[in-house]
C-alpha cells in the first residue's frame, strides 16, 4: 500500500520538528501504522528557508491553498497557529474532505464548535493531541484510556513558561520581572509573553480538557483566566512555610451545580507529586470514579515534543482512515512483518551503576585491595562511605560505582569475596539514574 | 443500534468491578462509544454468589463454554486469571471469532505469541490494558500515544504490593517480614505472596511493555526476575543517606547489543518524581526520542481500577468493530447527541480553600474583627500565622480557610478592607488540595 500523503501548513518550530521526526522514524512508524506516512507538500511564508529544511523531494509552496486543495493529500497538518489564516485553511481542508491534525489550542478553544461541526458533516478527523501538554498523550488518556469512567475533575500544570517562572521564583527567591527576563533569554518565554503569563494559553488548554472530560462544548469565553503577573514573592515564601507550593493550575471540575472551569495560581500541598513538577515540565491529574487519581507528566512544549503528538495523530488517522483489520492498532504495537528479532540480553551484558555494601575486617590495606580490584575490572567509583564499625573488628564500606557491565561487577565481587579481609558475602544492588 | 453483547468469564474482584462500573456509567459509556455495551452472560464457579452480584437480568452459568460459544456474544472478557483454564477459554473464544479483553498478564506474558497469532488469524481484537498498571492507560500511551517515537527505555514501579512494602520499610524502619504481614492484613498482599514479592508479576508486565515498546515478541522466559525478599533494611537506610530510594523496577531498555529486560530492586535518585511514588501506587517512565521523558502514575490494582482498563478496551473494540464514522473516537470524546449542556459556573459560585495575606495595623482587637468577619460569612479557618512586623506599626496575618464559595470570601475581603485597621488590599490565593 502506498504511503498516505500529508500536506504541512507551516514549517516553523513545530512543522520542522514534525517533518524531521517523521522522516527519522519512518521505518518504525510504517511498522506501527501499517502504512507509510509521507509529507508531500509544505506551505511556508519563506520558501527558501523551508526548502533548506525539507530538501528537494518535497514540494514547497508559498500559497497554502495549494496544499488544502491538493487532490492526493489525505491529511493536512496545521501548525501555523493563531485563529485567522489557520481557521480559514482548516475549514477549507475539511470542506475538501481532508483529515486535519493540528496543535492549535487557541483555534480549537475559540472556534472548536464550528470546526468540529464541519468535520462531522464531512466525516473527517480533526485530531489535536498536540494542543495540550504536547509530549503527554493526555487527550488520548481522557478520551479513550479513561472512557469507562465518570470523570470528576482534571487539574493540570499545562503551561511550561509559567511553571518555569514559578519554579525559579521559589527556588532562587527572585522577583517575577527578573525571572521573566531570564526565561525570555533561555527561550522559555516569548518576547511578548502575554498569552503565557496571563493564563490565556493554559485556559485554552483547560477549555479543551473540560470538553472531553465532561462532554460539554468548548466554551473558552466562560473560562476564568488569571495569570501569575500579580503574584508576590512574599506569598510564594509564605506558601512554602505552610507546606504548599504555588502552581498555575488549569482546573475543570464537575459539581452538582455545574462545571468549574478556571485558570489561576493555587497553593498545592507540597507532598503531592504534582507540586514537585518543576521547570518547564507539565503534568495533568485526573480524578475519576473507577480509576481514582491518575497523573500524566512530560514536557509541555518543544519542537520534537509537539511532533510526537502530531505524528501520533497522523498514525491514528492512517489506521482509522483505512479500517481493515491490518490497520487497527496491532496487538503488540507493530505489524507482524515489522516485528524485530532484537535479542534480549543475558544479565551479564546489561550496563548500569551499582551499590555495594562490603563487610571488611578493620585492617590496614583493605580499602586499597578493594579499590585495586574495582580498577582491575575497569570499574570507577562514584562515591564511598565507611560506616562506624558495628562490631569491634568489622566495618562496612558502602560504595556507588559508575556504569559498568554486570559481568564486571560480578567478577569484582568474586575477587573481593576471595580476600581474607572480606568475611561475608558482598551485598550488590543496581542503581538506576533514570535521567 | 442495539448494545454490543459481552460475556464475562469470572465474577471475582475484577469481574464484579467491571460489571458494576459498566452498569453505573452505562449512559456515559454509550455517549462515548456510540453504542451501548451490555454484559449478557457471566460464567462463575459459584453461581449463587454471582447472581447476587449481577442480578436477574443477566444469565449466570457454571460452564464457561456457554459464554465463549454463545452466538450473540461479540466480546469475551476473561478475568479468571492464571494460564490453564483461562488459556483454553481465550483460544476457544478467538476460534469462535469473538474479540477478547483480558487483564491476565501471566497468560499474555507466557502465551502471548500463540494467542496473538490465533487472534490475527481470526481478525479479532485481544485487548489487554488491564494487564499492566491497571488504572493507568499505559498500553495505550506506548502503543498509540507515543507511536511516532523511537522508544529508548521504559522503567516502572509496576507492582503495588512490593512498592507498599518498600515504602513501609523505609518510612517506619521495619523489617521485610513484619511489613509483609501488615500488607497481608491490609489486603495489599495475597496469602501466598510469591508472585508479587519474587518479582514474577512485575516481570510479566515488563515483558509486555518491552514487546510493545520495541516490537519484539513476548519472551517472559528471557526476563531477569529478582524480587525484594533478600533486601536488607540496612541497604534501604544506606540508600536514603546517599540520596536514593530503593524501588522494585521493571526495566526494558534498548541498547546497541540488544534489549535489557529485567526486574530487580534498584536505587533511584530521591529527586526523581518516580522515587516519590509511595504505597501501593504504580508509575511508569518512558524515555523516547521525540517526546523525551514522560511519566504515567496511578493505582496498580483494585476492583474498579482494573475495571476502568477493561471497559476502555471494551469501548475501543466497540468503536473499531463497527468502523463507520460515528464509531470512531468522537472529536470531543462524546457522540454529538450525547453532549451535555451542563453550565459552566461563574467564579462566584466555585468552591475551594483560600489563602489570605492581610496587612493590619498592630492594634488590639484587629484579629477579633477579622475572625468575626470570616465567621459572619460562614468561613472557617484552617490555619493562621502572624508575621513579625515588617514596619513598626504594621503586621501581616496569613490565613488558610476551609472550603467555601468564592462569593463568601470576596464579601469577607470587602468587609476586612473596610476596617480602618486594614490599610492595604488583602491578597487572596486559592488552595487546591488535589486529594
Amino acid at each position: 500500500m502506498n504511503p498516505i500523503k500529508v500536506g504541512l501548513l507551516g514549517v516553523g518550530v513545530v512543522g520542522s520538528g514534525t517533518f524531521n521526526v517523521l522522516k527519522r522514524n519512518q521505518e518504525e512508524i510504517r511498522g506501527r501504522a501499517g502504512r507509510g506516512i509521507e509529507i508531500v507538500m509544505v506551505a511556508a511564508r519563506d520558501v527558501a528557508r523551508a526548502k533548506a529544511i525539507v530538501g528537494d523531494d518535497v514540494d514547497v509552496v508559498n500559497d497554502p491553498l495549494l496544499v488544502v486543495n491538493h487532490p492526493d493529500i489525505e491529511i493536512v497538518v496545521e501548525v501555523i497557529g493563531g485563529c485567522t489564516v489557520a481557521k480559514d485553511l482548516v475549514l477549507k481542508a475539511i470542506a475538501n474532505g481532508k483529515h486535519v491534525a493540528t496543535a492549535n489550542k487557541a483555534l480549537l478553544a475559540e472556534h472548536g464548535g464550528e470546526i468540529f461541526a464541519a468535520a462531522r458533516e464531512r466525516s473527517v478527523a480533526v485530531a489535536f493531541e498536540g494542543a495540550v501538554a504536547v509530549s503527554i498523550p493526555i487527550i488520548k488518556a481522557l478520551r479513550e484510556g479513561l472512557s469507562g469512567n465518570r470523570i470528576e475533575w482534571v487539574a493540570g500544570i499545562i503551561n511550561g513558561t509559567t511553571n518555569f517562572i514559578l519554579s525559579e521564583m521559589r527556588d532562587k527567591g527572585l522577583a517575577f520581572d527578573v525571572v521573566l527576563k531570564e526565561a525570555q533569554r533561555l527561550g522559555y518565554a516569548e518576547s511578548d509573553p502575554t498569552f503565557d503569563i496571563e493564563g490565556i494559553d493554559a485556559a485554552h488548554k483547560a477549555t479543551l480538557l473540560a470538553a472531553i472530560a465532561f462532554g460539554i462544548p468548548v466554551q473558552f469565553d466562560k473560562a476564568h483566566v488569571e495569570g501569575i503577573t500579580r503574584l508576590d514573592q512574599a506569598d510564594i515564601a509564605n506558601a512554602e512555610r505552610l507546606g504548599y507550593r504555588i502552581k498555575l493550575l488549569g482546573i475543570a471540575k464537575r459539581t452538582d451545580a455545574g462545571i468549574e472551569l478556571r485558570v489561576h495560581p493555587a497553593l498545592v500541598p507540597a507532598r503531592r507529586l504534582i507540586a514537585n513538577v518543576e521547570g518547564s515540565m507539565n503534568a495533568v491529574m485526573v480524578k475519576s470514579d473507577a480509576a481514582g487519581v491518575t497523573m500524566y507528566y512530560g514536557a509541555g512544549a518543544g519542537s520534537e515534543q509537539t511532533a510526537s503528538a502530531v505524528i501520533a495523530d497522523l498514525i491514528d488517522i492512517t489506521r482509522l482512515a483505512t479500517a481493515q483489520h491490518e490497520h487497527r492498532v496491532p496487538y503488540l504495537a507493530f505489524q507482524p512483518h515489522a516485528m524485530a528479532q532484537t535479542p534480549i540480553l543475558p544479565m551479564a551484558e546489561i550496563r548500569t551503576g551499582y551499590y555495594l555494601r562490603i563487610q571488611v575486617r578493620d585492617q590496614p590495606g583493605v580499602l586499597a585491595d578493594i579499590t585495586r580490584i574495582l580498577a582491575g575490572h575497569g570499574i570507577s567509583i562514584d562515591g564511598m562511605q565507611q560506616k562506624a564499625p558495628a562490631e569491634r573488628e568489622r566495618t562496612e564500606i558502602i560504595m556507588l560505582t559508575h556504569q559498568t557491565r554486570e559481568k564486571n561487577i560480578l567478577a569484582a565481587i568474586a575477587d573481593m569475596e576471595a580476600l581474607s579481609t572480606v568475611p561475608a558475602p558482598v551485598t550488590m544492588l543496581r542503581v538506576e539514574e533514570l535521567a
